[in-house]
C-alpha cells in the first residue's frame, strides 16, 4: 500500500507504548540504537521530573524487520513502561484543567478519569517518536533531513544562527535543545523560578525539512494538502496550540510584494532539491499550493505550559460536583525539549508519507528508481 | 457510515465546482437558499475583482435530497461556473510565485501550468462552502452554531465585541464581515491605497463555536484530535500560513497558572452545552486533550495577501529558465472576508464530522435520540 | 494521493447518477466515445424492460478533464436521468423481497422506501461503469485488459473458447454478451419463457484480466490483499451472490496435487506479463497470496434472479403490517448480460487501483517511468 | 472514532503475532480467557502438523484493557511464537505454487522468499481470531452470536442438523469442527489416506451469524454494502478461494420466485432481530440491498488444500531460473477446521465494525442506549 499509516497504542502506567507502522518500503536498514537515541532526547531537557529518570526507554522491534531491514509487512516497536502499575492506579475524580480529563469523562460516560487521563498522556509521544524515527531514515535514502529546535522558553527568545549545519550543532550540545547557548542561561533561571513558584512554562519550536523534493502534498484535495497535514501532525500534539508554517501570524500585516517569494532559475543549483530554481526569500515556508516547492519546510509550533501545576489550579469533584482543586500527578516544570523531539519526529513522519504516496512504496529500491526517473524528467521540463 | 466525507471537484475555468458529501444522516431539512446566501457571502467584500461580479453562484442539487431532505446517500452539490471556458483558457509558462504553479509542474511533470492552477485556485472554496451550509444546517438541530468573521486587514486589526449575537449582527452588516464598524473605514482605506500601489492584503479571521457538547473529537489517536483535524481543515484552506487555538502562539510566553481555565460547577448551567461546568476563562478555546470541553471552540487564521498582484513579481518561463514576470491572471487586492466564509465552512464541517462520529449517523431521528441519551447520562454522571 | 478512489452518487430518477474519481495519473487520453460503448453494452441486452430503451446514457465530463487528458483533480462524470421526475415518484410502503426496501426502512427509520430504493437500484451501476471505462483506460497503458462476459443465464450454460481474441469477438456479436453462439438461442428461450411466467432468471458472469503484472495487491494485511479486494468490489454489485476465483467452489473437493499450479521458467515468455514464469495451470486465477502472479486473473459472480417479478412475491404494508404483494417498479426478465458490463467494470477498477498503489500515480508518464524499472530490475531478479 | 478498524502484524517465525484494534467502545468487558478458548480452537483439528502442538497461543493484552474492560484507546493483543527464530530460518529461493512466494518475490524485488512467506503465512490468522473474539463479546452485548463449521473435506461432505444450538454443540464436540458425527469418520479417513499420499486437503465453511439486527452495513455506496465486506474479510484470509452469501452460486440457476423470500409479518416474532418480519425461507442469507434485514446471515467459503505439499511440487531456482522442487515448510494435510474458526473471527469482525457504525461507539453504555432508541422507533415505524 502505499501509504504510510502510523497508530500508536498503550497507556502511561500500561506494560508498553505500541507503535504500528504500515507502508514503510522493504529494505529500509533499520537502526534501532537511533531510535533509542531520539528517545533519550525525547526524555532528556532541564526542567523534567522524576519519571524521565526511571524510564530509559528502549525500543523492541517486534515486527517487520529481518535482518536489519524492513521486510514487507508492518512494523510493530514496543517500548515497556518501567513504571507499569495501570492496574494499582487510583481512581481520578478531579479533572485537571488544561488535560483531556473532563472533557474525557463526559464523552466517554465513566467519572474515573484514570481510564481518559492513561492513554491522553504525553508518555503517547514516544511511540510516535520512535514512528519519527523510522520516517527520517527512510528520509535521509532521498536527502531529506528534519531538524527541530526549541526558539522560546516562557519569557525568554532565542537567537537562531542562519547555518543549518551550525543550528544543529548547537542544538545538540544545549541542555535544552535550544541553539543560541547565549540563551540558555535566562532560559534555565525562568525554568527554576517557575518551579520554584510551582508553576510551568511553554515555548516555541520550530523545524526545518533540508532537501525535500517539490511536489510532496497536493493540491488537488483539501485533505491531502501538505501544509493542512502538517498542521494536524503538529496540532496533534498534547499541548501544541498554534502552527504557523513560514511567515506564519505575520501574513496578515504585510502586503504581497513583501510576502510572495520570486521565483529564479539558476542553472549551478539544478542538483539541489529545488532543482535549479531559486527563492531570494522562503517567507512561504517551502510550501505553495499544498506542495513542497523545494525549498525548506519550515514551521513554527507554540507549546503550553504543563497543566499539572505544583499549585494546582481549582476543579470539582465529578461526582459530588463540589469545589477541590485538581490531582497533581507529574512534576515537570517545562517540557518544551521534549515536545521538540515530537514535532520533528511529526513532521518527518507526514513528509516521509507524503514521499511514499509520491513515489510508490514496495521496496526502497523500486522508491528510489521511481524518484531517479521522475527527477530526471522534472530537471528537463 | 458513520463518516461526514467531504470532496470537492472542478476547475475554476471548468464547466462546474462539484461537492460530494457523503455520511449526512437521512432526514435532515435541506435549505438551498441558506447554501446560496453562503455563497453570496463568499462572494462578497470589499477590494473584489471582476469575476465576482459575473459569477453569482447558485447551487444545483444533484443527488441526495428528496422532498427538501437528505435520504440515505451521497449528496452532490453543482455550483456552474459562468466563465467555463476551460479548452479556450491560454497555457500558462511562467509561475506565479505564492501559487501552485511551479511545484505543481514539477510534480506532474506539466509545462503548462494552467492544469495545475485552474485546480488549485480559490474558485474550489465554493464547494467547501456549500458543504459548510450543510454542516451548519446538521449543527442546528443540536444547537451549534458556527460564526467567522475577519479581525484584522493589513495593518488594521478589529476590536470585537464580548456579545456573540452583537457580533454576528456587526459582522452581517460590514461590507468586509468586520464586527467592528469602527475599524472598517481604516481597513478599507488599506485596501483602497494597495490596490493603488499594485499590491495586495492579508489579515485574520477568527471563528467561534458556541453549543458544542462536550466530547467531540477524541484524545485516543493524533489521527483523531479534534484540534489537529481543525488545524488541517483550517490550513488546507487556500492562503492560510498559521492557525491558532485559544490563545495560540501566547501560551509560549505565559506560565501555567496564566494560561489553564479554572473548572469550577454552577447547577443553573445543567442545560447548557457545558452540562454545567464552567470555566472563568476560555483560553484553551473549548478543546482539551483533543476533544470539545462545552465551552466555545475558538479559532484563528492568518490569511497571506492574494500572491497575484497587479505588479507582477519575478518569475521564469519553465521552458526557456529565462527571467520572466508572472503571470497574472486576477485582480482582487484583499480577499479575508471571502476565506473567513471558507473556514466558517470548513470549522462547521469538522464540527458536524464529529458530531456524527460520536452519535452515529443514519437519520437525524437515530442520531437526536442518541444525543439525548448520552446527554442524560453524562448530566447525571 | 497513490490512490484511486471511485464514489457514485445520484438517485434512480433524480437528474442523475454522478461518479467521482480521485487519484486517476495527470495526462491520461480520455476517450468519451469509449465510455458511452460500456454505457451502451450496459444498457443493452435480451430481455431487458422498457426503461433501457428511453435511456440512452450520455456521460458529460464535469470536472478533471482538458484537451482530451486527465489533469490533476478529481474527475467527475455525469450521466442524466432521462426519466428524472423524483419529486413526483410515489411513496412505496410494501417492501419488495430480494430488494434493499424492508432492511433500508427500518435502518433509516422511514416507511417510505422510494427514499431507499432510489439509490439502491441497479441505475447506480451506471456510474461505476463509467469509472471502469476510465480504469481500462489506464490499464491499456501497461498492457492490461479486462473482459467479462455471460457464462449462464437460468438453466442454460455457455462453453466458452479458450482463445481469448475469439472470446471478445464472441461476445461482441452476441445479444447477452455470451461468447458461446450455440447457446444462445437455448437461453433467449429460457429468458422467453421466464418472461411469460411473470419470472425472471439469474445467471453466471466470467471476469478475465490478461497481462497483469505480477505483485498488484499484497500480502502483508488483510484489508489489502487483492482476492479480497476483487471479492468486495464484485460482491458489491446488485444482486451477486457469490464470488469464485480460479476454481472457486471447486478447490473443496480436489487434493492439494490437483488444484496447485508447477512454477516453470521459459526465457521466450520473458516479455510477458508473466516475465518468464509460466504454469501449466491457472488454477488460481492468477492471485497467489493476495497478489497477482502474472497469470490471467480469473473470477466467477453469480447473479440473483431480478427480484422485481411481474407475479409479484408476498409482502406486507410496512405501517399497517397487513399482506400485501409487493410493488412492482420495473419489468426486465433477465439482467445478467448488464451485469457482466459491471463486473468488467468492477474488476477494471480495483486492478488500476491496485496498479495506482504500486507505481505511483501523479502523471502517466511517472507511472510508466516508475512500471518500466521495476520490470527491468524483476526481470533480472 | 465509531469506525472499527483491526490491524495485524508479525511475522510466522518473529517474535510474535500483533494485533491492534481501535474503535471499540469503551467499557466491554474483556476475558482473556475466551480469546485463548478460540486459540486453542484454531490450532486443534485432525491432521495437524507438528507446530500446531509446540505453540499453544496465550493472548497478551499490551493496552486498552484496565480492570477487565477496555478504556478509550486502541487494545493490543499480543501472540508471543513459540518458535521465534527469524534471524536463522534460512534463506528461501524456491517459490511453492499456491503460496505467495513468486508474487512477492517479483513486487517486492527481492530473491529471498523468507520474507514474503513470513508474512504471508497462515499464522497471521491468529492474530484475526483474537480480534474476532473481542468482536463476538461485543455483539454478545447485542444479542448476536456467530458460527462457523466445516461442511465438507475434501469428497466428504457434512449434513448439517436444522437446529442451531444442535448444531453448536456438534461441532464444539467434533475434532474437525463438523457438526455431523455421522461424516467425521470418513472424513479422518479422506485426511489419512491424503496425508500417506504426501497430499492435502480442502473443503467448506459455513458461517451463521443469528440475533443480528436489520440494517447493518448499507446500500448507498459499493464500499459501505454488507455483503461486498464480508466477501473482502473472508475472501483474504489465506487459501479461501469463494465466498457465497445464501443461496450463493445456486441462485444463477433457479428462476426468480425460487428465489426470493417473501415478506411476512409475525406480531409474537416482535422482539426477535427481524422485529416482527418473518420470511419462510432465507435464501438472501439475510442480507439484502447490501444490508442486514434482520433474518441470519448465512455464508460459505471454500479453502483450497494446504499448498505445501509432502510431494513437492514443480517449481525453479529463482536466481539459476533452472528447474526445483519448491520448498517444504510445513506438515499439515488438512485445515479446514482452523481455517473455519478463522472465517467466524472475520464476520464477527465485519458484523461488530457494522454495529459500531450504525450504533456510534463512545462506550458500550451510550451504544446500548442508541440501539434501544432506534430499536423503540424501528419497531413502531
Amino acid at each position: 500500500m502505499a501509504q504510510l499509516v502510523v497508530r500508536t497504542a498503550g497507556e502511561s502506567h500500561g506494560p508498553a507504548v505500541i507503535t504500528l507502522i504500515e507502508g514503510l518500503p522493504a529494505g529500509l536498514a533499520v537502526d534501532a540504537a537511533r531510535i533509542d537515541a531520539d528517545l533519550a532526547r525525547r526524555q532528556s531537557g532541564y526542567g523534567r521530573g522524576r519519571r524521565q529518570t526511571i524510564e530509559k526507554d528502549r525500543v523492541e522491534v517486534l515486527a517487520g524487520v529481518r535482518h536489519g531491514r524492513t521486510i514487507p509487512g508492518p512494523v510493530v516497536l514496543v517500548i515497556r513502561n518501567r513504571d507499569a502499575r495501570l492496574e494499582e492506579c487510583p481512581e481520578v475524580r478531579r479533572p485537571r484543567p488544561g488535560h483531556a480529563d473532563l472533557a474525557g469523562a463526559l464523552k466517554y460516560l465513566d467519572p474515573d478519569m484514570r481510564n481518559i487521563l492513561e492513554r491522553a498522556s504525553a508518555r503517547e509521544t514516544a511511540g510516535r517518536v520512535a514512528a519519527g524515527s523510522l520516517a527520517k531514515m527512510l528520509l535521509a535514502e532521498f536527502g531529506t533531513d528534519v531538524l527541530a529546535y526549541v526558539t522560546r522558553i516562557g519569557p525568554v527568545a532565542a537567537v537562531v544562527p542562519t547555518d543549518l549545519a551550525e543550528r544543529r550543532r548547537r542544538r545538540d550540545a544545549s541542555d535544552l535543545l535550544v541553539p543560541d547557548p547565549g540563551a540558555e542561561p535566562a532560559m534555565k533561571a525562568a525554568i527554576r523560578a517557575a518551579g520554584e513558584a510551582g508553576d510551568t512554562l511553554g515555548g516555541l519550536i520550530e523545524c526545518v525539512a533540508m532537501g525535500v523534493p517539490p511536489g510532496l502534498g497536493s493540491h488537488v484535495q483539501w485533505t491531502e494538502k501538505l501544509d493542512g497535514r502538517l498542521a494536524r501532525a503538529v496540532m496533534s500534539i498534547q499541548a501544541i496550540k498554534a502552527v504557523e508554517i513560514g511567515l506564519g501570524m505575520a501574513v496578515a500585516e504585510r502586503t504581497g510584494s513583501q510576502v510572495h517569494d520570486p521565483i529564479a532559475y539558476d542553472p549551478k543549483a539544478r542538483d539541489t532539491a529545488g532543482l535549479g530554481y531559486v527563492r531570494p526569500t522562503n517567507n512561504a515556508g517551502g510550501i505553495e499550493g499544498g506542495m513542497t516547492n523545494g525549498q525548506p519546510v519550515v514551521l513554527v509550533a507554540a507549546m503550553k505550559p504543563i497543566p499539572t501545576l505544583r499549585q494546582p489550579l481549582a476543579s470539582v469533584d465529578i461526582k459530588t460536583k463540589q469545589p477541590e482543586t485538581a490531582v497533581h500527578e507529574r512534576s515537570d516544570v517545562c517540557a518544551v525539549p521534549a515536545a521538540s523531539v515530537v514535532v520533528e519526529a511529526a513532521v518527518a513522519t507526514e513528509l516521509a508519507a507524503a514521499m511514499v504516496e509520491k513515489f510508490g512504496g514496495d521496496s526502497v529500491a523500486q522508491m528510489k528508481a521511481a524518484y531517479e526517473a521522475w527527477r530526471r524528467a522534472a530537471r528537463e521540463l
